[in-house]
């Protein structure tokens, strides 16, 4: 695994030390002179004359690594007992968990929650089955379905490989909106196995959120999913992607005094990420997007939209704002820079131009994919949509959450913070009044 | 909904009440004189001179209900708020949540758990499948799947509105041993489409748990799925059924002094739960195992296992033992029952025969479905089999089960109390060891 300079590696140390003051700040001091970052510190076990203590650290490579882990066992009264990764501890056994809403203590518990009681409950859902709603968990509950064939900047690897990145969606909604996200596998690029499958399971479902399934498979699987079903369908890499970048181009040309309808705004990268910025951006009002892609069905499927379809240089030359999805590090020279130009490139974790290359070369404002998150506007959408009932996303719906967003978005801030709980609020209630 | 006499309305009264000594007195004796019959009572709120109340309360029906409400309201210094039903309050909103395990309050906590963090663990299980395992909530998660055609005394009344069981076994499931449960609703009688369905989103989880599907078609998805799966599929309704009867059927033949094996046992009704039952008593070494049924094809399986196929008169006269799951109230008439004979009539919510009409008849033991449930072993038998990472679940390990339960049971109960967490741990731990 090829670790870059500004990728920090964590670990946490786990050392037995002298329990003696002024002991601490020596172990400190050398791990300083070494320059690794200090973390936190926390005192696991005290015994009678040490201390285990955990420090977390982070190191510039594998070898720094080394090197300190090795100094730090020459240290004299400092015993190295192991070494975690934090990263791996925080996904141990699983990040996500089914649990009971209700108590189960006695058997007047049980006969509420389970034979005879529920009986009722499933007869009056049968009479009546909008009180699914009421009674059950469908109407919280979004299915996150993946088939792993694009896993962030990962590729093709499969949809249990796949799996961390589902249950960290399930954090997401959980957390920030309290909504239940259950991931779904389904091993196969098969659209119309995809498609069907999910059909075949949608009433445990009150919305389906479609993740990291690659281009051109993700248009039609979403598509043919949302005329099928009614109930809310939505690639989250294209349409929340797509939100977050609208809000984002809100603020921006707003502090710029810029009309952004008026802007000429090309698109580097048509696949999932990239169609969706240019359809939404249309749908806002934008009168002139450009997009460029190797895909000639990429190419075809901006022209339908009414995009005019162009080449690198002639995007770079005539657009007054350039988003590039194109998962190719460095693909804008600081050359291609015009002055004045907006640069939103997004590609992770190594974008298309460094932000402040863009700047140095002319740009008037650069920012990379680590400002520019879905999650701040899937757990928004979904939540608003499932509280108005609605059947499906809508333009109007996006777009709510866009001025939300923007509208939430503090300071000199390119967008507001993911763990900022009342910005989600605010995307689900937009959302939610622009589907009624 | 027609109300059985013994089937207890339950209601909360919320009443406002002058707050004055000896007031509530003459509340609950009011309520006494009219036979209802009082059970918890809480303070809502206070006022300067008053309380709210919940009063929680159970009738004998409907106009008993309407009786006491309007009586309540007639009490000098009572005001009736209003009435609740504490089962449809205890389902409101479903009864279970999708939970993250790990906090989310830094950006430091979200670039472990989400991006950058994440793609080091899915590349771990890109490069070796099995650490799904460790680093994903798969091994501890089980799809409880249903198509809705055979919910519990109801019959086929759908998937959604079925719901309300399955996630009472997913509260089960996380009380009782803490597995993950997944409700999946496939809304389709058609057995190649629930199979193909439920195949294609297997590796979303570690065991496939199958719940009231009707007969025949539980038999062919339960065995299809588990040749083609390599994971544990197990059918509630016949196997862990049958599991808690042969654990019950251990302790009673042991307290008589009888050797289960050697006893003839005639089951009445060859459902899922029947040749669950007859299935697993042959597998533990019962000779003479008799069956009936209405349908054809429930015969010619049982010839299939060996057992012997009569009529009702013929199992009543013959059997020692009779288990009968018909589903047919007052399916067994007194005359029927022969000296000495133990009957378990299993149907829900009414028994083939009540339990004291069959002692007073001549039994020598008697139980109903109350007794048996079989929440006793699904939730130890899907334990073990994922903490032994087992492929299938066999007959040792549903011996063992129940084995487990009977060495459980104290005094002179049939089997232990549901709710003890430590037989279920017995029951994981000896599912785990026979798996091995």
């Amino acid at each position: 695994m090829p670790v870059k300079a500004e990728q920090k590696i964590l670990r946490i140390f786990r050392v037995k030390v002298t329990d003696k003051p002024g002991h601490f700040g020596r172990i400190a001091t050398s791990l300083g002179d070494l320059k690794a970052n200090i973390g936190e510190i926390a005192i696991v076990r005290q015994g009678p004359d040490y201390l285990i203590r955990d420090i977390s650290l982070s190191f510039i490579d594998e070898s720094h690594l080394q090197t300190c882990a090795e100094a730090m066992g020459k240290i004299e009264g400092v015993q190295m007992e192991s070494i975690f990764d934090p990263v791996q501890l925080v996904h141990e056994g699983g990040k996500i968990a089914v649990r009971s809403r209700v108590a189960l203590n006695t058997i007047a518990d049980l006969e509420k929650i389970y034979t005879p009681g529920v009986a009722q409950i499933c007869k009056l859902i049968h009479h009546e089955n909008s009180l699914s709603r009421r009674y059950t968990s469908i109407s919280n509950t979004v299915a996150v379905v993946t088939n792993g064939s694009a896993i962030l900047g990962l590729g093709n690897i499969g949809a249990v490989a796949g799996m961390p990145v589902m249950e960290g969606k399930a954090v997401l909604y959980e957390q920030l909106v309290g909504i239940s996200a259950v991931p779904i596998l389904i091993e196969s690029r098969d659209v119309n196995l995809v498609v069907q499958t999910v059909k075949n399971i949608a009433t445990t479902f009150g919305a389906i959120h479609i993740e990291d399934i690659a281009a051109p498979e993700c248009f039609e699987v979403e598509e043919r999913l949302q005329n099928e079903l009614n109930i809310p369908v939505l690639h989250d890499d294209q349409h929340a992607t797509a939100v977050v970048v609208l809000a984002g181009l809100l603020t921006i040309t707003h502090r710029m005094g810029l009309d952004l309808a008026s802007c000429k705004v090309g698109i580097i990268g048509l696949g999932a990420a990239g169609a969706g910025i240019a359809q939404l951006l249309q749908a806002y009002g934008v009168k002139s997007v450009l997009g460029t892609d190797l895909r000639k069905e990429a190419l075809d499927r901006l022209s339908l939209m009414g995009g005019v379809a162009t080449d690198l240089d002639g995007i770079m030359s005539r657009s007054d704002i350039v988003v590039a999805t194109t998962g190719v590090p460095g693909l804008i020279k600081s050359s291609m820079v015009k002055k004045g130009q907006v640069i939103l490139a997004l590609s992770n974790p190594d974008p298309e131009i460094a932000p402040d290359l863009a700047i140095k070369s002319g740009a008037s404002f650069a920012a990379d994919g680590r400002t520019i998150n879905n999650a701040l506007a899937f757990p928004g959408l979904f939540r608003g949509a499932l509280k108005a009932n609605a059947t499906k996303f809508t333009n109007k719906m996006k777009l709510a959450a866009a001025f939300a967003i923007a509208g939430q978005t503090k300071m000199d801030n390119l967008v507001p913070s993911i763990l900022d709980r009342e910005v989600h609020e605010h995307v689900s209630n937009a959302v939610a009044i622009a589907a009624s």
